[in-house]
């Protein structure tokens, strides 16, 4: 039964109709009025809070909300919160915590918090006009946008810069107004884009009100904050001796772990469906801490991704060294957070993140997450060079697939002591089984 | 009270002195108790699933589970469910599938489900015997691998090409067995990792009993998937005559308006700060379904950003032209998903999401998530080439900035009114609350 025709007045209806009608398109609408009845919370004012956030809400999607103590970062520990539905990640992320906080933990540093956003539009006069009243034009827009930078500027942040960028070579009449902002420990969604909106109406006031302009030249596109942020970057380190990392894998030295390991990530850095997998490793460390503190993992996602690619060739955005008996795992990366605003306080669980972290400014956030995510990436690569991926993961699925395979008990038994030093894959598990039984008929 | 040194065992403790442990750490022990207890759900069999799903799970973190109704994809309707934070989102995309409904809906297809992974390994031999035995290792991988791939040639899947590539331009001894496959209906990550490390032991084996290979050529360095997956495309496609888009603002004709937005997505393809931010608004769409149905929203952000990138310019992933009256709008992505396996199942929301779609195949839920993703994407542009992205925004903002002034409920009644036809900001409900009090005093 799917929806057979257009709704409308659907987001006017009552959570209880709307509901109600999701059901009947469902197979067993009373099983799925079960299912989305389990999942809402019998205190009212949170399912009202949570019901709020949203439009069309009609249950809640709960995803495990875990922590990973062991976080060493700047010589501070940190059991850090994090949301995330693939099983490895916080068990990943906690060994890789606790295996750096043994040899210093991370060293992480905020190399900057701007932002920045653009008026899109386009210019149909003398380019060299814009060029002469650049000044000029900076001054009005400062001026007249000084009412809403007030408070943030009390907060410490505000415009940094402003700045007409001629883009005419890409498209014609096209020229930016390209913005720079300090938005403190906000995300700054908000107050970014209502600059740039009063920016773009009070530029069209000084076209039209200035000697020397033609009517109608100037034509506002857009504007909107940039989720590209190469000016909030944040750095997080991990180091230690070659010879700490002897015998990670029994009988390894620890040259050969450091040098395999720089190898993979030299890898990553050089080839594009590595780097995007690699990437993407880093960031189910860094989405589960984004999610945990209410942050919007998209604008993360998004900011992380093309950093990795302005360079012209999409890359890792960390990075392994082995110099004079030392080796280096680095991250760079970019990361627009926010601690205050948005659903951080709104969340009581985001709120609680936030206090289990030591309420960190935005800064102190970014060094945490991307801790998460170096941590998240080391484990990875670790796997992948040394006893390979699926050994972790299908260990965690051997009781699953001796289901399928009907074992008794017994075999159960005997399959676990095999499988703690043997591979586990569906067709090793079924061959064992099966010498098992042509043994014991 | 933040952790004060490393602590041992953590994740072998029961999950109530888990929860303890965090609570002593935050700045009110017994309110987080209550925060953490509150997002418990009272049936333990549902909770007891979750909480196995990662580890050193403490609690749930809901999203809002929604559902936007009025999707039409190749002439079927669609209520889709969308798990977001984000305020606007559920309320765009409605907007946008209703929008196109009426206009013919979205024309959707699948161009290709491939995915890919590598065994990246050194050899450090001689070039030419790698190219002179590349059939016979295809044919001896194949058929070692052959009791792995036989259950997913059953149901379609399987290996569709292994090809060895020489990297050696990037790295010294460097090259790629690089792995084509077809993987059905699932995700397939650990079918396809299952089979790369299972080709790296046997690529060993070749070189290590086939004649004229030297003995320790041959390193393997890892074996693992790709997220990056430019064979695994959908494309949707949203189209009308121009002039069917009059008056949407109203006053604006359908050819003005079908110029600006081609123009707004024409910056998005030139520009990186805009294209990031773009294609964040299709995320935001993608996301909400990925999430809803039980998939790994990092590996589909990887792959749709990697692929964004992959010119060599990071770019948009949407386009958008007018020609010969005709306004068209089309998004062109990857999305490796899976609609069998992972969470699909476990999750009990996943499943009825699944159910509530129709139980699509992978290649529809590709369809209708990209859906998501174009209607996101033109929402979000319509409303920043008309009326501004902050208008919508500020207006859902608007009681809690009124309450935060401290407005009474009269003011408050006549400040919605004026409101609904005036710009929303802190500063301008600021401005109309003080004459309405100079003149009220």
């Amino acid at each position: 039964m799917s929806q057979s025709q257009l709704i409308s007045g659907f987001s006017k209806l009552q959570t209880e109709e709307k509901r109600k009608l999701v059901q009947e398109l469902c197979e067993d609408p009373a099983k799925a009025a079960r299912v989305l009845g389990s999942f809402l919370y019998q205190d009212a004012d949170l399912q009202n809070l949570l019901s709020e956030l949203s439009e069309n809400t009609i249950s809640n999607f709960p995803l495990p909300y875990n922590v990973a103590p062991n976080f060493l970062v700047n010589n501070k520990w940190y059991m850090v919160p994090m949301v995330t539905e693939e099983s490895s990640v916080v068990a990943a992320a906690s060994f890789a915590a606790r295996f750096w906080a043994e040899r210093g933990g991370f060293i992480a540093k905020t190399i900057g918090t701007q932002k920045s956003g653009q008026v899109h539009f386009l210019f149909r006069d003398d380019p060299d006009k814009l060029t002469q009243h650049a000044e000029s034009i900076s001054r009005y827009l400062r001026n007249k946008g000084s009412s809403l930078t007030e408070k943030m500027e009390k907060r410490g942040g505000g415009i940094i810069s402003l700045e007409i960028l001629n883009r005419t070579n890409l498209i014609p009449d096209y020229y930016q107004l390209h913005v720079e902002f300090e938005t403190a420990d906000a995300m700054g969604a908000n107050f970014i884009n209502s600059i740039l909106e009063e920016c773009s109406r009070t530029l069209g006031e000084y076209f039209g009100t200035t000697e020397g302009f033609e009517n109608g030249s100037y034509e506002p596109v857009m504007s909107i904050l940039s989720n590209h942020v190469p000016r909030c970057i944040v750095e997080v380190v991990a180091e230690c001796p070659v010879s700490s990392l002897d015998n990670i894998t029994p009988g390894q030295s620890g040259k050969d772990f450091a040098r395999r390991f720089a190898l993979a990530v030299e890898i990553a850095a050089s080839d594009i469906y590595r780097a995007a997998t690699h990437n993407k490793g880093i960031m189910n460390g860094v989405d589960a801490v984004i999610i945990a503190t209410g942050n919007d993992f998209r604008a993360i996602e998004a900011g992380a991704h093309a950093y990795a690619a302005q360079s012209g060739r999409y890359t890792s955005l960390s990075k392994a060294e082995v110099h004079d008996g030392l080796f280096r795992f680095s991250l760079t990366m970019p990361m627009a957070v926010g601690t205050v605003g948005g659903l951080t306080k709104n969340h009581p669980l985001a709120a609680l993140s936030l206090n289990l972290l030591g309420n960190p400014n935005a800064s102190m956030l970014m060094q945490i997450a991307a801790s998460a995510g170096i941590a998240s990436n080391f484990a990875a690569v670790r796997s992948l060079t040394t006893t390979g991926i699926q050994a972790g993961h299908m260990r965690m699925h051997l009781p699953n697939i001796l289901t399928s395979l009907h074992a008794s008990i017994q075999e159960k038994e005997q399959a676990m002591l095999h499988f703690r030093s043997n591979t586990v894959s569906f067709h090793s598990v079924e061959d064992f089984l099966k010498k098992l039984r042509s043994k014991n008929p």
